[in-house]
């Protein structure tokens, strides 16, 4: 099993072959294959189902020189044929809680749920509930990495850019936060082999 | 291909499979499996590599009645033969910086990228920067459910639990925080299909 196998990865084999890639080889995504990763992103779990993640897909050159300019020049942004931008927005979910509580409650459980999901937050500012927020749209991120990965594409999850400036280049609004850049493609180079803590360093058994 | 299938899953039968399951046959996990999936979420990504999750995995069935107990009586703490408790522990992370840093780097580089990352925290508060460690935290959380599925497990990410008490009754330090409970354990039910947001929703293409 390689890292190019075209047939899709178990997710032992996905985990395993993902690096972090910074050159891509030159040629568009497949849209299908574009699509089908975000669609898996999509059914990430999250708390209360309340999905705070959303993206902004980017596949065009022109645009990619901007973000990279605000990104500290990092040339993975024009190398990759599209860059995920993932962001949470908070305040969306919860202006629209009533759509991702389970489709089989009644209406009066649908508005005494997402009531009570809200008062968890009534006492929080924008900014403290879009952490909070940002925590689930994380999940969603490495699910995105994986989905990529199985499809045989690859990923680099980028934190070093200034979210304001993206922010305004993207037309979003003030009060979403950055979960991350995913510029996306085929790998053009092999990546470094992973370094980690062992299960013994980080889990203990009890 | 069913939930209940042997041969591992592919990405994208694992998040298409993947649903909160709440009642699990009653035998121990495997513990071979468990090591497995444990050892994939140490591969997921983090920013800087920082690695900040860890891990309490609970198969004693007093222990898990005293976890139940203080969340909210949720039986599946006690259905499932095993219980990860994940957390996030940011304060061991920056403490330890050095040994997470590419092996490749040299004393001299590791100590500056060290130092550089610290400096970003160094005007945050231990439950603000622990708020950014639990960010990193939920990727590998994604991770667990979907090694857990590809294996034939199930899962059910839990929220609901008094952290203050469970902390206690783990005796993990004061500063950590909860990315969530994960009961873990064979299917002894179907769960609900996802009920989730579409790409057009929630993805905007540039």
């Amino acid at each position: 099993m390689t890292a190019t196998t075209t047939r899709p990865l178990t997710v032992q084999e996905a985990i395993e072959t993902r690096v972090s890639i910074r050159k891509f080889v030159q040629e568009p995504m497949n849209q299908g294959d574009l699509r089908e990763i975000l669609r898996l992103a999509t059914l990430a779990p999250s708390a209360n189902n309340v999905q705070t993640w959303r993206a902004a897909v980017i596949q065009n050159p022109e645009l990619q020189v901007k973000l990279q300019e605000v990104s500290y020049n990092q040339a993975q942004i024009t190398s990759a044929p599209a860059v995920i931008v993932v962001y949470s927005d908070m305040e969306d979910a919860l202006d629209t809680l009533e759509d991702t509580l389970p489709a089989t409650m009644s209406e009066a459980d649908r508005q005494a749920r997402a009531a009570g999901f809200r008062g968890r937050f009534q006492d929080q500012d924008v900014a403290q509930r879009g952490q909070w927020g940002l925590t689930q749209a994380n999940i969603a991120f490495g699910y995105l990495m994986l989905a990529a990965r199985s499809l045989g594409y690859d990923t680099v999850p980028m934190l070093g850019f200034q979210p304001e400036k993206v922010r305004e280049l993207l037309g979003l609004p003030e009060h979403v936060q950055f979960v991350g850049l995913l510029p996306i493609g085929k790998r053009a180079e092999d990546g470094f082999p992973h370094h980690r803590h062992s299960v013994e360093r980080v889990v203990k058994f009890y």
